[in-house]
C-alpha cells in the first residue's frame, strides 16, 4: 500500500547508505513521521520514527540518550521547541542518504507501548454517540443529559490496562444482572468497541495551574488511535452512581505510532457549532478540529467510518477542562476523545451503535454479529489530509478477542 | 504524646550506638514501624521506619540500595516473604543498641510521597455513607442503589493529583450548575473532604489474572490514611453518566508512613454480615476487617470518630473485585476505602454528612462551619488495637485550605 520505491544503496559495510525513496503523497511520507518504539531483532527497544515501510531509529540517528529508552516520555518532557527541532532534523534526513544502521524494515522489529502513561482520562465527545446511547439508555427521554452540552463530560480510566496495538485482549469476567433480576459472574456477552483519538500529553504542567485552550500545542505532543473496548453489560450493572469501572478496566489497546500534533496542521478544521456558546475557560481563538476519517474493520471487513470532524468537543477543550480544577499533568497522561460517532448509523464508532443496541445483527462477512465473539479481530485505522491534499495515515490499532480464561 | 524514654547513647563519633527507649504500649511502638520516605538534613529521599518519635533509615541500616530511592516501590515489588524478612530484622534492630548514624529525629527530617502510584482506585464500601448521601441525592427514594449490596461500587481517580501529608490543598475552581439553572466557573463552595482507608499493593499482578479474596496479603503491602477531598457542587453538575471527575482530581492526601498489613494481625475481626451472600469470586475464607478508629479534627477540633469496623466491604473483596475482570496491578498502585462513616451522624467521614448536607453547620471551635472555609485544617488520625491490647496509630494525614487561585 506504500508508495516506497526501490531503496538506492550506496557503498558497503558500517559506512554504507540508504536513500529512502518514499513518495510524499505516501501515507506514511516524509511529512508524516510519527514516533514509536521499537527494538530490533536481537536489539533493546528505542525510539523510532516510521517513514513508508521502515523505522528510522533516532537513538542512532541522533546519538542522544533521550531516545535509547524504552518510552517515549523523556522527549515528551522536553517540550514543543525541541519537539519541532527533531522533527525538522528528522524531515530533512529522510530525504537525503541515511547510514544504513538507522533504517530498519517495520516488518523486522517488534513495537511496544511507546509511552509509560501517567493517567489515562477518557470523554464523551461525541455528540451523535451520546445522543444515539442516551436514546438506548433513556428511551422516550431527553437522550442528552443536562450538563453535556456545557462541559466535555469524562472520567479516568485504568492507565494500567492500556496495551499496544496487536495485545490479544482476554474476554472479560465480570457481574452484571440477568433478566431475572439475579446476579451473576460470567464472560461479558456483550463484548464493544470505542473508537477514539487519543492525546498524548507531552508537556507537563503543576498541580495547582489550569492549561488554556489556546496552549494546548504546548502541552499535546500528538494523537493516536485507541481502541477502548468495553461490556456493555458488566458497564450496565455497576455504573451507578460512580461511572464505569471494570467494564472498561480490562484492557485499552493504543497504536503503536504517535502522529505528532505538527503533522496534522493541514488536517485542522473549525469546530461544529457549539450551542449554548462554552464558558471562557472552555473558548480559544484557535478551533482544533481535525478532518480525521477513521475507518472500522471488524474480522477484515470495513463496517464503518466514524468521522473525528464530527465531534462536538476538541482535544483543546478536553485539556482545558480536565486542568481547570488545577490537576496536574504529566508527560505521557494520555486523554481519548472517546467514540468517534457520527449522524449516520455506519458511522458508529462502536458495535452497541451500529447493532442498534444488539436488536439488528450486522453482516461481517457473511457472519451475523451484534457484539464480538472469541476469535474476532478488529482494526481501525484513519487518514488525514497531509499538506499536499493526499490522505496521510494515522498508525492503526488492532486487537483479537481471545476466550475469556474462566 | 510518644512515650519515649531517654536515648542510651554509648561510644562516639563513627561508631557511636543508640538505644530507642520506645515502650512496646507506644503509638509507634516496636510493634508498629511504619514505612516512608524520608531526607534527613541535606541528604537526599531514602526509605525508613518510624518508631517513636525517631525514623530508623533503612538504606543504611540494611545497606541495601532496594530503600537507596525515593519510593516504597522496588521495595514492594520483591513481595510478602521479603516484607516479612525486612520487618522482623527490623524489629529485633529496633531492640537493641543501632548505629547512631541510622536514627534521625522524625521532626528534622522532610517526608514526600512514599510510593510512586501507578493506578488509583476509590470504593465506596460504607453502608452509612452510601445511605446517608443516597438520602440527600434521592430523597423518598431508596437510598441504596441497587447495585450497592452485590458488589463494591468503585471509580478511577487520578494518580498524579495524591500528594503527601502536609501539602496545602488548593481550593478549586470548576464548573457547576447556579440555583437559577445557569452554568458558571468559580472557586468550589462545598469543598468537603472523605476520611477513608487506603491500601498499597504491594507484589503486583498480570493483565488476564485476578486476584482471589484469600490472596489479599499475598498482594497488599500496607495500609495509610487518605483524605480525598472532594468539591460537591463541582462533583454534583459533572457527575452524570460517568462518574465523579474534577469534583475529585485536584488532590488526594495520602500519609507519609504505610502500616504494613503484618501489624495490624491484633485489629482484625469480622466483617459486618452482608446480604446477600456476595457471589463467590467476593467470599473467602478469611474475613479481612479491622477494628479501626478514625478522628476527624477540624481547625484542631475532635468532630467526628468514624469507625472503619463498620466498613461493609474488605478491602481483600475491593482487590478480588478489581481484578475480577483481568485487570491487572502494579507495585504502588493505591485503592481507598472510600469514606469512613458510623450510623450516627458524629462518626461521619465527610463534612457534608457531618452538617446534614449543608443545612445544620456544626461548632468548630466557636465557629461555625458546613463545608470548609480558607485557612481550614483538617486532620485524621487512627488507631488500632496492637498487639499487647493498647493502641497502635497509623500515621495521620493532613491538610490546609489555600484560597483559589483565580
Amino acid at each position: 500500500m506504500d508508495l516506497v520505491g526501490p531503496r538506492a544503496e550506496f557503498g558497503a559495510g558500517v559506512n554504507a547508505t540508504v536513500r529512502l525513496e518514499v513518495s510524499d503523497d505516501a501515507p506514511f511520507g516524509p511529512d508524516n513521521l510519527p514516533y514509536g518504539v521499537f527494538a530490533p531483532p536481537g536489539g533493546d527497544f528505542r525510539v523510532g520514527a516510521r517513514i513508508g515501510s521502515d523505522v528510522v531509529d533516532l537513538s542512532v540517528l541522533l546519538d542522544d540518550s533521550t531516545f535509547a529508552r524504552p518510552d517515549l516520555n523523556a522527549f515528551l518532557a522536553q517540550g514543543p521547541r525541541r519537539w519541532h527541532t527533531v522533527r525538522e532534523r528528522l524531515r530533512e534526513a529522510v530525504r537525503g542518504p541515511l547510514p544504513a544502521a538507522v533504517i530498519h524494515p517495520l516488518a523486522s522489529v517488534r513495537s511496544k507501548l511507546p509511552i509509560a502513561i501517567g493517567d489515562y482520562v477518557d470523554f464523551y465527545a461525541s455528540i451523535d454517540h451520546a445522543t444515539r446511547l442516551g436514546r438506548f439508555l433513556r428511551p422516550g427521554g431527553e437522550p442528552l443529559l443536562p450538563n453535556w452540552r456545557h462541559l466535555p463530560v469524562g472520567y479516568h480510566g485504568r492507565a494500567g490496562s492500556v496495551v499496544v496495538s496487536g495485545t490479544p485482549v482476554i474476554r472479560p469476567c465480570g457481574q452484571r444482572r440477568t433478566s431475572s433480576g439475579a446476579t451473576e459472574f460470567a464472560p461479558s456477552a456483550r463484548l464493544d468497541i470505542e473508537a477514539e483519538l487519543g492525546f498524548v500529553v507531552g508537556a507537563g504542567s503543576e498541580l495547582g495551574t489550569s492549561i488554556a485552550v489556546d496552549a494546548f500545542p504546548d502541552h499535546v505532543f500528538g494523537v493516536a488511535l485507541v481502541n477502548d473496548w468495553s461490556a456493555r453489560d458488566i458497564q450496565a450493572w455497576e455504573g451507578q452512581p460512580l461511572g464505569p469501572f471494570l467494564g472498561k478496566s480490562f484492557a485499552t489497546s493504543l497504536a503503536a505510532w504517535i502522529t505528532p500534533l505538527a503533522a496534522l496542521e493541514s488536517a485542522r478544521i473549525a469546530l461544529p457549532e457549539q450551542t449554548p456558546e462554552p464558558l471562557p475557560y472552555l473558548r480559544g481563538q484557535q478551533d482544533w478540529g481535525f478532518d480525521i476519517d477513521v475507518r472500522v474493520h471488524w474480522n477484515g471487513v470495513p463496517v464503518s467510518a466514524p468521522p473525528y470532524r464530527a465531534m462536538y468537543w476538541s482535544g483543546a477543550q478536553m485539556l482545558a477542562h480536565l486542568t481547570a480544577n488545577g490537576a496536574g499533568t504529566r508527560p505521557g497522561d494520555l486523554f481519548a476523545s472517546g467514540t468517534i460517532s457520527g449522524p449516520r448509523r455506519d458511522q458508529s464508532g462502536s458495535f452497541i451503535e451500529l447493532s442498534g443496541n444488539g436488536a439488528e445483527p450486522v453482516d461481517v462477512g457473511g457472519s451475523e454479529r451484534t457484539f464480538l465473539a472469541d476469535g474476532d479481530t478488529v482494526l481501525l485505522t484513519a487518514t488525514a489530509p497531509g499538506p499536499g491534499g493526499s490522505p496521510m495515515a494515522l498508525g492503526e490499532v488492532s486487537g483479537r478477542i481471545l476466550p475469556s480464561r474462566r
